[in-house]
């Protein structure tokens, strides 16, 4: 469904070619300072532009329509939109015979009977990340003395990051990456056993962003090929520090005190510009379908704020479900 | 918290050295044939016993105490017990003051502020497991065109399983390992956009299994090394099947009809028979730590029958959520 | 929290006196024909106008921004909003320190910390209602074989709802009064046992509703003057239809097949043009509050659209919910 | 669904004839003093014995069989169950044919199929508040500044209980009543707009209760008939305290810091001990029906201490919820 979180709640909407974007934040404590501009810094983090990212170009300006009052947050959902502006006012229909190999044009006329908004990929895409964003940024705020970071670290294997862009570029083709999170400054205690331990949230909101096909915590798979001596971090002094990080700074679902350590695979962007053989449904017949418009080569560039984000609205919800012994 | 799933929802409970585990399933339909002989094709699968699992052995018998009448559930919530008898009598308070590594000790007296249950790792037990596995067998039945298997594929990096095992027995050291999980007869549509995608609420539950480190569908962390070109599944017939099956059976968050495929990482078991260093809390120096008593060596050994059992939570909720045109 | 509901849920925002009041709804099933126009009904019958409201004309344009592509829904979430236009720009500070009687401007204060928007009530104005009433008009659309009919009974203890009216905008003074809901056409079944059954969330939408303050189903209070042999609805025939209907259609928290009936107590407004004597927390003393501004005399005249609203989006919700047992 | 609140949430299950009656109640606080002594107080005051109500005796001794550890909460899960001991074997297959006027039997074998348990009315029978009732001790300990007191008024239209009861069981007949419920202690605050306001969250778990018709807050069904003037509760300190209490202890959904205060209305029991004119499914005619066996004349008796219990589970949940403004 449209929500995530249990205290600090988001609730998004929109489609990529409708009237907006948007998303509703529910459970923000009252008195937190928030402007438009405080929105923008992560906003133009995922903003397109660079090599490699799509021609589409929007204003992306947030619009805060409730939940604010002289400029500080009241305890009162929060609504963000975001305009679409630059729609190209192009035919999709075609998707609904001619489905694009990678995305969710298929399923989602089977899922929802025809009746999605198939320009753009409606509800399925990237774009709904742009209000993850926003929520992320008001999340931020609430956990301080958390800081979080995101970085792509190598794309379609290489750790030459431009090198490989330029050269997918060249060959009409798209590649994938790797995203590397941490966050410092996470109070032991987060996560809530059974189901709600801070991997499996985060691990459900990161599948939720489109392009998503991995995630490891810690050593992760890599884990597969230690040995338990080799694996356990040993504690080393009263605050639960430990000797290395294997674990990725999560024991028993909750955090441990030490840095949360997260990687994500970004899959290749399924919009190429090179001919597809794949199914046409009203022909009954394979043919050639090539993708025209605009695509970003590698949408891994645009991935590490949104991850960022997904980390935030996590941490931020936990925070705020920890269980306090004080009666 | 304790509840997972909406329309075929359970809710957990019990420790390892408390009187029972157990498990609440709400949202089953009426009219399912249910023995508890039923249930125990998939225990047995999970029980101990073998070279590498602990030589803790319990008779693992479900009791249905509820929702079931003449055979058959009722439409009621079902709830299935586990009595706890092989239960050691030895003083577990010594992990209060020097937790072992890579457990949940340390955290979970954090967070519980000294009082939770911390024999065997209490409400953090792989026990647990055990309940999910009944739970599972329940949601197999109520998607019976679906067919899920796990299958253990390498042990500490290696593919000889035995040899590995035997080793690292030897060595008085644990190992880990992958499981490969695939579904087949997944009708398209399974998975609710926005978070709650069918991989999304895959990896929440799969993360809530202990000791897992990493997830990945399909490709998973290869696809970042592929292309666009390599990585679409081009469809190839009116069904949506496709000629390689790169997304996992996944399209936009939404079963796509192909088989689903799915690892995961275990990290090898925490509790080892050789000596670590690590902090002792109560002496405020770091300390040789011998963990003693019953444990897995290769916890891995036992989890396929468990990532079966959630994964068939997860399709049957999404198949009793999903939404029906017709009004 | 700001959502309601379970597959077909609601999740509202917005202030009397910030910029938009609306609402998004996920789990509307796709292709549901859907106009703005079509919900103007609704609206219109909410509107203030009548002799007894408030002087505060809104024009009430209801504009859908997400979820709905070539008229028609699309399975995706639909965000309707609505935009305050009429919004007087005098100073609200005054509630702060000297409350408003009835209102909720001191508990807002209060749990808010100061921060919340208190013009016109904030969040906690009936003006949210509008975006309810929207939603239900959605709702009645995924339900269409049942009728809902809300309708004002008595107004101050009289049933001459014009005359008590007249008298009570003559003394400046304010009434409240009794709204009965029924609706015909409802299957057997609907509820989900234990919390979930009809009159439970009947009641909590209805009270989420300004200014409530009774609810009862059937013969309610009066039940509990009559014998078992007298409440009870004896069937009569094969459908299950019943001689009397004591129980207001609902059977064990279930609909019975029989018209569902219920009467809610909606209090006097508090807002009245008579000075009243109430606490000022900046003196510390006692003073006479004379509220000025716009305010409906009886706010139960405009009360029978909404709380059919409230009773469609529960009848849809339950709908979508009903266990079926097909396997 | 057989789930209900968010951070002091309980999940219930079991039947009237099944094995057992049970609650988990997750988010339960560690390091609660809890025995099984402490829940038998409120357990002894909802038994049955005293004169109307029914003759079967259960000894109603709970079982905590997980989340409670050296006599305190742990923090995880507690499950409490209360075994069936005196259950008469006697043939209620009756009821599927000639189903009982005013219980659930009808409408639990149409929504269920026939395969719900229908042995002295199954998951719907009263005797699921039992597991409310030791809940509602959990929930009271958690909440200790707050005392709850509910109270019988009047049963069978009549303020003399004995009397009334009395001539009930002299005319094989059954009467409801009105229970009163007060709350001292309560902070300001509790409650959370939009819909999870307190007096919507005490009305839906009160309907939740078997034989419930009605409810209100304060003045409720009376404030119909006043004036707005004579209504509004004036504040008279700086504490919030109002002169009078009409609103119950509510404004805005919130508490106000008066005493909460609501009534219920109970229905008179279904079974009573002359015959009824309904329908046999049979033969499919109207025939006449003589419930034999055990029954409550006036169900009402039984009641407070299970007001008491749902308010108390409510306020424990929405203590726990409550935003804390400090970041």
């Amino acid at each position: 469904m449209n929500t995530f979180g249990r205290q600090f709640k988001v609730s998004i909407f929109g489609e990529s070619h409708g009237e907006s974007v948007g998303i509703t934040i529910d459970g923000c404590p009252p008195g937190v300072p928030l402007l438009t501009e405080d929105l923008m810094t992560d906003i133009l983090r995922r903003k397109s532009g660079a090599k490699g990212t799509t021609p589409r170009i929007e204003s992306d300006l947030p619009q805060i329509i409730s939940g604010v009052f002289n400029h500080k947050t009241t305890g009162a959902p929060i609504t963000i939109l975001f305009a679409n502006n630059n729609i190209k006012s192009k035919d999709y229909s075609n998707l609904l015979k001619h489905p694009r190999p990678g995305h969710s044009d298929f399923v989602a006329m089977k899922k929802y009977k025809g009746f999605n908004d198939y320009r753009g990929g409606g509800y399925f895409s990237g774009r709904l990340t742009l209000a993850l964003v926003a929520a992320g940024s008001i999340a931020k705020k609430i956990v301080p003395h958390i800081t979080i970071s995101a970085k792509l670290k190598e794309v379609g294997g290489s750790k030459n990051i431009d090198e490989a862009v330029q050269k997918a570029l060249e060959s009409k083709n798209s590649i994938g990456g790797i995203v590397e999170c941490s966050a410092t400054g996470i109070p032991i205690g987060l996560g809530e056993p059974f189901f709600g331990s801070i991997h499996a949230k985060l691990s459900q909101i990161v599948f939720s962003i489109p392009a998503m096909k991995g995630i490891e915590f810690g050593a992760g798979f890599f884990a597969t090929k230690m040995t338990g001596e080799e694996h356990n971090d040993n504690i080393i002094d009263e605050t639960g520090k430990t000797e290395t990080n294997n674990a990725g700074g999560i024991s028993g679902g909750i955090s441990n005190g030490n840095d949360l350590l997260f990687r994500v695979a970004v899959k290749p962007t399924s919009s190429i510009s090179t001919p597809q053989e794949t199914y046409n449904f009203e022909s009954g017949t394979i043919e050639t379908l090539l993708i025209e418009g605009r695509h970003d080569t590698c949408i891994a560039l645009r991935v590490p704020p949104v991850i960022e984000a997904v980390t935030a609205i996590v941490l931020a919800d936990l925070s705020r479900i920890m269980i306090d012994a004080k009666l």
